[in-house]
């Protein structure tokens, strides 16, 4: 796997690349939160990409960037979330085993949206060194290729292709772009792109108040884990990477946190206004340009809303 | 306002009267849905539309085709739903004044959404006879023009201009389109769209068992009221008009009617895998082709979600 920061040409290659397997997302309006912001907004639709989340741009694009040798011995990460999903399905789409772990208290409706892929699924207990152990067990049993959620170079890569599209779709310049930060694979990807593709586009990431380890790194110049963990946005909950940190650190203008409260208010207009489904994680992008709108009148924003796989079960309102 | 069955031509040009003031929705497609039904499937996503619905396309039609000196004494209506909605918001586009007539118990969130396009809502009590004095007042008064929700036809017309689209952006041949059917505004347009620019297409209906009036009326051949009305779907209450009936009559193939329980299976489809928000209503027409699939394996459909007005606090699931 590459060892070096993608290039405009490298984003270029994985969009062809993961193409034919990937929806190129519709980008939405809606006059209400323009007039609510007093601003000109683009939503990037991805909730209503392959498997409901960005990262169905990102798996494949490792998937698809392995050679013939280690495809025929399967792939392999642990996730209790979107990227299971995502690499199950890059994997069925070309025909390569996946074998997932995942922590044995994940969601039955996570598990099996995984399994309907045809992936193997081991469970283990739901600590970091128990992922890491099962999925190091697998590999050596296998010889399948890990592939991390967001410490990867074909990983950011292909989630920057999310950014490239919205550049490509809005006729105007934009004066910024809003992603939602965790481990930081879309917002490192987003800010690659606006680089590459307009140079004028700022770029700011949105967290939850409630797992704040980007926005401590970002002041500290050093990967920080957050102070405490609770908030609604359960995509988020991961610390940075030395692959996804040192790209925020130079390319991201700031990062912008919200509360739980936040969050929800922009999902329920998401909900209501737009008739999107959008989880959590999803919505706190548009959470932060509803909190700081006042820093951003007039301006033309563009907000990746990465994904809309929720419980319908366990809604907030 | 005309008095004749609409053309070709009059749907053409209503389709390029209301252009600037709607949204072209997105056609949109589910692996999953097709999987399920053994069809191809198109999902013409009214709940995209302007106010949520597709109501927007008749009302703005009905009102751009009325004289200056009409406008001048303003647009009234009664409705306790999307169509409110539909006149308020077209009222205000074009800078006319609009009297809703709204039932008293009407749910607040319904009254602001016509009060936020700056309508002028009367409120009376629920029952037929009410509404239609209250709005017979308001006429003498203002001189105000009356609206029919579905009875019609330059509302039918506008409605008519979904079905249009739909047909317009799927490159193959639609087998059939199925819409849901409360009064036969959409229904009928549809039909209608389906006879002039796609002759070879089919349109079924899909009603709820609990207001199963059009499907009465469809055998009988004469308008019936339902045996009783008891359905979550509550945009399809009301049974067919004398203008919508004929069309229906003439140019639907079949009335399928599915139960409740499989109107909220529809709904957890497109909110869970389309990420979709529709409102009980506008998930009928999935519930009939779920349920009456084997009738229709191999086909191409097209399928109008018709709107996404659903209060969050009141869901199914």
């Amino acid at each position: 796997m590459s060892e070096t920061v993608p290039t405009r040409e490298t984003i270029e290659m994985a969009h062809e690349r993961i193409k034919p397997f990937i929806h190129h997302t519709p980008v939405m309006t809606s006059q209400f939160l323009n007039d609510l912001c007093h601003a000109e907004l683009f939503f990037k639709c991805e909730n209503l990409q392959k498997i409901g989340a960005f990262k169905a741009r990102g798996g494949l694009n490792a998937i698809l960037s392995l050679s013939e040798e280690q495809l025929k011995n399967g792939i392999t990460t642990h996730s209790s979330g979107n990227h299971a999903q995502a690499i199950a399905f890059a994997a069925a789409k070309i025909g390569a085993k996946a074998f997932i772990v995942m922590p044995d208290n994940s969601p039955s409706v996570k598990i099996n949206a995984v399994k309907r892929y045809g992936a193997e699924v081991t469970f283990c207990k739901n600590t970091p060194e128990e992922r890491q152990r099962t999925v190091d067990v697998i590999i050596k049993e296998t010889g399948a290729t890990f592939i991390h959620p967001f410490n990867n170079y074909e990983v950011i890569t292909g989630q920057a292709t999310a950014a490239k599209e919205l550049i490509g779709d809005v006729s105007e310049m934009l004066d910024l772009i809003v992603a939602p930060v965790g481990g930081g694979g879309l917002i490192s990807g987003t800010a690659l792109s606006a680089r590459y593709f307009s140079p004028g586009t700022k770029v700011y990431a949105g967290e939850p108040e409630g797992a704040a380890d980007a926005v401590l790194s970002f002041k500290s110049g050093k990967i920080e884990k957050a102070p405490y963990i609770n908030t609604i946005a359960d995509g988020l909950l991961t610390y940075l990477g030395d692959k996804t940190f040192p790209i925020i650190k130079d390319h991201v203008t700031d990062i912008l946190t919200v509360s739980d409260e936040e969050i929800v208010t922009a999902m329920r207009y998401l909900w209501e206004r737009m008739k999107l489904v959008v989880e959590p994680s999803g919505a706190v992008s548009v959470a932060a340009v509803l909190k700081y709108k006042a820093h951003f009148t007039g301006q033309k924003i563009g907000i990746i809303i990465s994904g809309g796989n929720v419980d319908l079960g366990k809604l907030p309102f």
